[in-house]
Order: structure tokens, then sequence, then C-alpha cells
């Protein structure tokens, strides 16, 4: 076991903040070191004496400190292809936010980098560290439910501005792109075809760049089982994203996580609250996944999910896009 | 397996009506001959021709009748131990809501009059015949949960007018009872001691009459087992009626019945809908037990829940309200 | 409001013999009168004495008795396209179950029929009926979730023997249809294309008839919304229906109903037992269609669901059957 | 906001590792400095290299650390009236587990001295701090169910060692003083008496000390509410700790807390694993604890629970075992 691992943020915005906060107190082992900051938001930070750490100019600044160890990658996602070379070039471990870039041509060139480089590297899918998620890959790895035959997942977030879904590759990419995921790990196999359809329910304006906001995405897997991923930016009561995976023997159900175990009993029945907010219900799940990383550091071992997972994720939503405008299945090599 | 079993109705009330219409379709076996009615109810019925059968004058009319094999009592709990010794004297079979008497010297009077006729006799305990209290009893009787040790039972019901309180005999008599039966019904103890408390929260009309709407009757069962039973006439949110057991290797909890499997999303959480009332939540139980009373008539089995148990639950419901009022354990014979 | 309708049944198998029981007792304002036996369970029915009405030769039979007003078709389906015109021109009310026929082109021809005939017609969805699906329906029509975004629906059942899979018409005909059937009657929306795909995990010799145990059908509305119903022949656990659905202002789901309101805690945790069958998970909704059946006639109201909705069912079955087997999106008139 | 506090245990056993594994990492703005440890584990300690913090000879020891801020007891319940006092002479600030001392006279001269001394105190009733308890809380608070009129609590915990329970002061003391403090808490309402009652189903060596497993008690509020709690040491599935408040328009009900919200779904039905221990249980409300102890004393708040609650809950729990042990209604002051 190595000292502690210093840590650079590139990226602190409202995402990068809450990594700050968990590598300056629950995730042992870990030092906050630097962060860069969008020259926006610098001035704000540094006025308020709000800043978690100290911000350096610009990234070259935060890879050539010494003590910058490993880096978060919470920049815009347009940014991550030229970010995650730099940082691998600097020989720092990466932990990046999902997507490895923003299309599916400049994500293999980022792995080529990072692989070439031989820096450790770990993706974003915080799912994997939720103790609903991760319990029911458990059970199926044990052969809880058998073979698995089908999978059903659903994901219904709130709507972020429109502004900031015209960047952000749109539903599948941004949203669905956490089933697909989800998909391959609960399952344990691997996505042959998808076939995607979509529809405007919530926002016109985003046909002006051809984007969804509800998509249904129907999934073959390699070992001939079915799925389907829903997604929507609608919801209404919070939070609701739900996976399900049936087998020869049975299935595996994660339900919507309870805010509180707390039931309100008046006049109209029965009620409970629900979580408002991914970075609320998934609380846990993102310490989770950052001491993973610093453990697997100090331990000189492989993070997981990698790079593999990274590219497999970005090569289904760009699929799942083609699909949905191009109307046919669309296979996965 | 005899013919069908003709019967009379006693009290063509709510209740009366109810069981009327049980006896008009859905119990199999059974065909409603004639009933009484209240004198007051009695032009109102007729004129509104919605008499579900013929009416008769008194309960010695319908005792008359050769066709009633017979009679439900649903009449006023002060006059049960008037009708129910007629009826056995007039060879009827007896199906009796409970209170068996609205004391327990009379109670015991009733049961021996009952039991020199001869005649087949089952009390109105329904909650035996409910899904969710039926399956308990069976898993329990299975083993499931190892010796019984402990049990709590709670009803919440919307608190009826005070002028019927005002006769009813009580919150333990009328309400608490069925948990009275439920707690020898699910463990299969007889319970040998109580100390009950009570308050007013919601009515302080019931102080004319030394009644309470909130009560806690702690027992203490043969086997050295510990229960509570907790009832008030307070329920907002719907009827809610609860059950447990502990035992050594488990519990079994019957918690409130969904009235529906449906649940409402939208902006403050989740919710979902409660039943009303007893007859709502208890349709299918109340259809059952009249079911096994006329099966058992056919069949020429002894009913069951019989004497025994409407005598037993009368003892206990008399015991926890003079527990209540002397402040002290009251045991039981 | 008329006499008590007079009921034959037609194809006194398993499903017959349920409405059988159900004309015999629950159902009020219905008598049942006959019914057509299959010549190899004649025998064996009148033999054991188990016989729940007289049995007649042949359907012929049983349209020429005067006093069958109505008539409840429970034949195989490769029948229906000659019983239910049949009954038609007998002037029989007629109860069928799904589906309408075994082709679409059948489907119309027997519609065409019923329809001059004048009879009075109800198809067997009998989720409707289900409180579960019934409530979900009421709130959607009151506008709790605003406009109609998204529906997911699953059915997962038992597999049935192959021989009778065999004659069925397949996944979509045979389970899926109860979904397609729910999806309109919920949303209140009409479907407008289908896409369709599917598996075999359970049973290989269903490649024998090109059929399938696993399916997903992405379903578009005709108002824009988007949809997917899953089924399989696999439940391990039981009977497991759900349905949910996506408004703007939230959502509504309906889930499993419990078999009973009891849970069981021991060593592992927590359990809870399953509904086995649909005649149990369903045993409410069966009775109710019936009743509104009957109630219907007295009342000399159409009865619902009818033979349009009858007709849309097969129409999507048969489309998303045709999807799954030409790979491609199928537009409904 | 002050600097860092620096921390001392005293008692580094179980529990006391735990505070000291969230003092490390979890709570922000603490330091752990030095602790105390059990002579018989200080060589195991030392030997495994494990050792949270560097250890000291003896409480004087740590009380003359400059650096040891505040303090955490965590000795056994019978050293608590030597502890605390001598923490506070020393002008520590005292997060001190329950039960304040071991008998109520004890307990008020606990209460003196830290009064005299004017130390920041603290009591851990970690329940408080659940999210489960706390969202009970505010919503009773916020008036969700109106007046407050009845209450249930339940807790089930697995059997510790007998010799644990020795000296543990018994059931009331040790286990449903959680329930006793959570009744006034939920409710903002004062226990006014309390009858209690006991038996023993688990473990008969309890009779060598006059102690029971199974435990009931009947509170009365000050308001005129009534309550029961209801202990046990037997939890064969795990940990099961409910509270429901009952008020004039609704109730409250805290469930049992998932341990995931991962359902898998079997030949048996549904099944669902629960918690083991109560540190896995309150994970979060232990950190919670102590955060909120941190942040009041670095904004030189007072925190709370305070020694009142403190002493409350003993006299609570005094009352009930006295009362179990003569039979009557012990009234507090």
């Amino acid at each position: 076991m190595t000292a502690e691992v210093g840590f650079g943020i590139i990226g602190l915005g409202r995402m990068g903040a809450f990594h700050a906060s968990l590598l300056r107190g629950p995730v042992k082992g870990a030092r906050l070191v630097a962060a860069t900051v969008d020259p926006g938001h610098r001035q704000l930070l540094l006025g308020s004496g709000q800043a978690p750490c100290p911000l350096v100019d610009d990234v070259d600044a935060l890879f050539a400190m010494p003590t910058v160890d490993a880096v978060v990658v919470v920049s815009p996602a347009s940014l991550h292809h030229d970010h995650i070379p730099r940082a691998a070039a600097a020989g720092k471990a990466i932990f990046a936010e999902k997507p490895l870039a923003d299309s599916v041509e400049r994500a293999h060139a980022v792995a080529d980098d990072v692989r070439r480089s031989g820096v450790p590297f770990q993706i974003g899918f915080q799912r994997r560290f939720d103790r609903g998620y991760a319990r029911a890959r458990e059970l199926i790895a044990e052969g809880a439910i058998g073979k698995v035959e089908m999978i059903r997942a659903l994901t219904c977030d709130r709507m972020p501005p429109v502004e900031f879904l015209r960047t952000s590759g749109g539903l599948f990419w941004d949203l669905a792109i956490h089933d697909f995921d989800a998909a391959r790990f609960l399952t344990g196999e691997e996505v042959s075809a998808v076939f995607a359809v979509g529809s405007i329910a919530v926002e016109p304006q985003l046909t002006e760049f051809d984007d969804i906001d509800h998509g249904i995405v129907t999934l073959r897997f390699a070992n001939g089982a079915l799925g389907v991923a829903q997604s929507s930016w609608r919801a209404p009561a919070g939070y609701d994203i739900r996976a399900e995976v049936h087998g020869s023997l049975g299935k595996v159900v994660t339900e919507v996580d309870e805010k509180y175990p707390t039931h309100l009993y008046r006049d109209g029945g029965v009620s409970q609250e629900r979580h408002d907010q991914f970075v609320e219900r998934f609380a846990d799940a993102y310490r989770a996944e950052l001491q993973a990383f610093v453990d697997a550091l100090r331990a000189d071992r492989d993070p997981s999910p990698n790079l593999d997972d990274a590219l497999r994720a970005v090569e289904i939503a760009d699929a799942a896009t083609r699909s949905r405008r191009e109307g046919r299945w669309i296979e996965l090599a």
C-alpha cells in the first residue's frame, strides 16, 4: 500500500465540486491538491473563499505538479479527447467522467493514447458501485437467476437546460449510456446489436439538433438474450432508475431506491418522497467509485470499469443514435 | 352434501344487507329466504322496492318458517342474548356477528343454551378468513417461525357515530375484540392475562360512558409469550390493520392490504390509496366465512370459529375493560 | 332490468369450467343452462358426476335452446371464426375469449357477421376489469399524469405445453395480446406502428413453427407517445404482470399484485409468495368482466370491450408477428 | 469556524474502532489524535499494526494531551460515571455513548459535573441522525400528522453474549433505551409514566441477573398520548427497527430500512435481504451524529441530543425496569 494519492480536478464545476468534497473527507487515502476551473467561475470561487483547494491556471499547470498523482476529468465531454491524452502523457492516473469522448472515433484515439501511456484509467460509471446494482450483479454472477435471458432498464431524470443538451451528444450519449453500461455489467454479456426509436414530448427545441427526450432502445446480446433500455427527460416525481434481469431460474429487480424509509399516511392514502437529483440518489456510489479507484492505485491493481467499458458504452450510444436516425438495426462489432 | 341451505337474516341493517347480498350470489349452496328488519326501516325498504328478500314481522315469524334452516344474527349486540337462544330453541343453525352477548355472564348463558340445543354455531370473526391472516396462520402452524414468542397487532378504523358507541360495549368490545381473536387464532395460544390502558384523543363525549378511543392492551399467553394489541378510532388514511407474530426462527407480518396494486408518482413522490371501510377491506373474508359456514352445514361438520372462540373473545374484552378501569392486571381463567 | 340471462358455454375445458363456476354463483343475474364439451372429455365429465350443467351434443343443439340467451365462447381459437358467426346468426349475445379469430382476415369476417346480426358482443380482455389496471385507467382518464408520453408493460407467465402453443398463433397472439389491449385501454390512444423482436430461451421446439418465447414489441401511438411490451414464457416466481404509463405530470405504475399481504422474515431476509396462475391472479377480474356483460345485457347497453377492441388487438398481434419475421416497422391502418 | 477538532477515544473496542474509522475520513473537521485501549487488547492491536492512532496508557494520559480537544467515551457503561466527569474536569468536549451512567443516581451526578464544567456534551442516540427517523421527526414537527396521539416502536436485534448482558443494565437500559429516546424525539413530548412487562424466550441464563429478552413497555405522555415500545433479543432475519407516530391528521411510519433495493424472484416468491448489524444499519447515522458534534463544536453551538436527553432516557429505562419488577405503573418526575 503506497502513500496517499494526490488528486487534481480538471473542471471545478458542479460535478467537480462534488468530487472535490469526496476527496476531502469520505474517500480514504486521497488528498486533493489542486483544480482547474472555468475562467468564468474562477473569480467567483476565489472571491467567495469557497474554493476547496488551490486553483491553477490551466491543465498544463496541473499536469506539471509533481504532487498530483491522479486527475479527475470532469471537463465538458467535448474536451475529453484533449484532456485525457494529455493527462496520460503527463503520467497521471486518470479517473474520467463519461463519455470517454464525444465521438466513437475520438474515443478510440483517446483509448489508444491511454493504453500506450500505461497509466491507470477508470471511467465514471457510478451505478456499478451503487449497492442496488452491485448486489444485483453479485446475485447474477453467483447464478441466482440461472442463465440470463432478458433485461429491462429504465432511467427517467429531470431535463437539464437545452444549452447543455445541445453539446451533450444527445439522450443516448448523455443519459441512456448509463443503462448501456449497466446492461453489460449486470448481465456479463456483450451487446451485439441495437434498434432505437425516440420521440419529443418535453422540449420542441430538441429538433434543432436532432435530439429526443424519450427513447427506447432494443438490445440484442451475444448470448441471444434480449433487452430494452428506456430513457426520458421527464421525472416529475424525482429520479426514477430501475433495472431488472430475467433468467432461467428467476429475476433480479433493482427497484427505485427510497429516499427515506418513511411513509406518510394521510387523507389520500400513503405517500413517500423520492430522490430529486442523481448526485443525491448516487451519493454513496460516487464515493465508492472514487474509493475503488484510490484503492486500486494504492494496491497497484487495474481499476475497473476500464477503457474497454468506456469504449463499449460509447459504441452502443453511437449505434443507438444511428439506429434511431436510420430506422434500422445497427450491429456492433 | 345436502341441498341448499335456506337462510333468514335477523336485522336487515347495513351489515345485514351486506350479508344478504352475499347469500344471493357469491355464497354457493345458500338461499336467502326471509329477513326481519327494524320497524323504522321496514316501510323504507318496502317502499323503495330494494328489499333483497321477503320481510317478516319479527324473529318468531322467521323461526316459524320451515324453509329457514339457518339464521344470520346481525341485530344489535344488546339483543344477541335474546335472539341467539331463541334461534337455537327453534332448531336453526346460527351464524352470529360478534360479540356473542353484551356481558360475559350473558355470553355464558347464551353459550349454554346453544350447546344444549345442539345446533351448529359460528361466530363472525371474519379476519380468520382473510387471505393475509389465514396465510399467516398457515405459515405459523407449519412451523415457519418456530416457537411463538411475541405478537403485535394494530387496528385503526374510522370512528362510528357516538350514539352507536354508547351501546357497543366500548373500544375493546367493539374493535379490539377482532385483535383478541386474531391473537388466539394466529398464535394458537390462549391469553392468560391482560393489562390495558386507554385515552381519549378524538371524541370527548366518550367520557360520558367511560369509553376511550385509543387503547393499548398488553397480553400474556399461556406459553409465556407476550403481545400487544393497539386500537384506535382514528384512521385518516383509511382502514389500517396489521398483525405480526414473532417466533424463534422468524416472524410473519400481515401488512396493510393495498386497495389497488397501483402507485401514482407525481410531484411530491409516490402515493397509494387505502381501503376506506372494513366491509371493503374484508369483502372477500366476509364471503369466505359465510361460505365456510354453509359448507360445514352441508357436510355435517362443526363450523369454526365456534362458541368457545366467541366466549374467549368476550372474556378478553371484558378483562381488558376492567384492567383499564382498575389499572391492574386481570387474569383469565 | 330484464330477467336472468340464460347462458350456454361453448367448450367446457379448463377455462370453460372456470366460467361455469362463475356463472353458477358469483355472477348475479345469470343462469347457466347448458354447455358443449369436447367429445374426449364428455364421458369423463358425465362419469364423474362433476358436470356443472347439462351437456349438449354440439353447438347447434346449444343454439337451438330458447333458454340460452347468451353464449360464452371458450372453444379453441381456431374454431372462433366458425362458432361466433353461428352464435350471432342464432341471435345469441356473445362473450368470446380472445383472440376474435386466428387471422386478421377471419377476424374481420367474424366482426362483419356479428355487426350485421346486431347481437351484443364482448371480448374477454379481463385485465380491463382488474382493480389495478382499472384504477390506473381511471387515474389517467382523470388527468392525474397529464398527457400520456410513454408506456411500458411486462407479462411473464409459465409456458403452456408446446402442443397448445403450436396452434395458439404464437407469443404475440396468445400472450402479448393482453398488453396490446392494455396499452390501448390504459393510454386511451391508438397504436399506429410496431417493431418487434423475439428470441427462444426456453423451448427449442418453437422453431418448428417459427414461434418465440421472449418478445419485445416497441409501440408508436397516434399521439406520438412511445411504448414497449415485453413478454416471456418464463415465470419461475409465478405470474409477473406489470404496466406503467408515464405522462407529463407523473406516472402510474401497476405493480405485481401480492398473492397475500403476508411477509415472512427468516434467516435469509424477507420473502413473499406470488400468484401461480392467471386464473388465480385475475379471479376477481374474470368475475367482474362476466358481471359487466350480464349487467349490460340486462340494461340493454352495449358491452365493452367490444368488436373494435377485439379487432384492434389482433391487428397489433399480427403486425408484431410480421414485424418480427420481416425485421421492420409495420404500420397499422 | 475554528480549526480541526482533535479527538481522543476512550475505549478502542469494537465500537471504538468504528468511531475511529469515522474520525479518520468521513467526518469533516475532525482529527483522531489518540486512544486508550483495554490492556487485554493493547498488545494485540500494537502487534497487528492495525492501531488507527497512537495508543496511550490510560485516560489521564489522554486528558493531559493538549491536542485532544474532545473525547468519544465508548468505555463500558459501568465506567461512564468515572470517565465522563474526569473528561469534563480536563476541559474536553464530550461525545458519550449511551447510557449516561449505569444508575439514575450516578447519571444525575455525572450530569451535574458536566454542567458545572461547562464543556460541550452530546449523547450517542444515533437514531436521531438516521434519515428515516430524522425525516419522520421533520414531518411531525411540520404538522403533517396534526396532534400526536399514539406511538409504537419496535426494536429486534440479535442477542449479544450473556456476559455482556450481565453488566449492561438489562434489556431496557441497553436496547429499549433507543426507543425511549426515539419516542421523545419523534413526538416532541415527554414520557410521564411507564408500565413494563417482560419474558424470557431466548436465554434462560438471564434469570440469574433478573433480566429478560422480550419486553413491552406502555408509555403515557404528558400531552395524554399513549405509546408502546417493544424490544427483543431475537432477530433471525436481521436488524428490525420500526417506529410509527399516529396523529389527528395521519401517521408517519418508519419502515425497516432495505439493505439493498434489490429483490430476488425465484421459485418460492420474492425475497430481500436485511441488515445484519446495527453498525451496518446505522452506518450513515453514526457518521452524521459525529459530524453534527464536530460542526457544533466548530460553530460554538450546543450539541444535541444533550445532557437532558441523556438523563431522561435513563430515567425511563430505570422506571421501566422497576415497573416490570414491581408490576405497577411508575410515574416519571
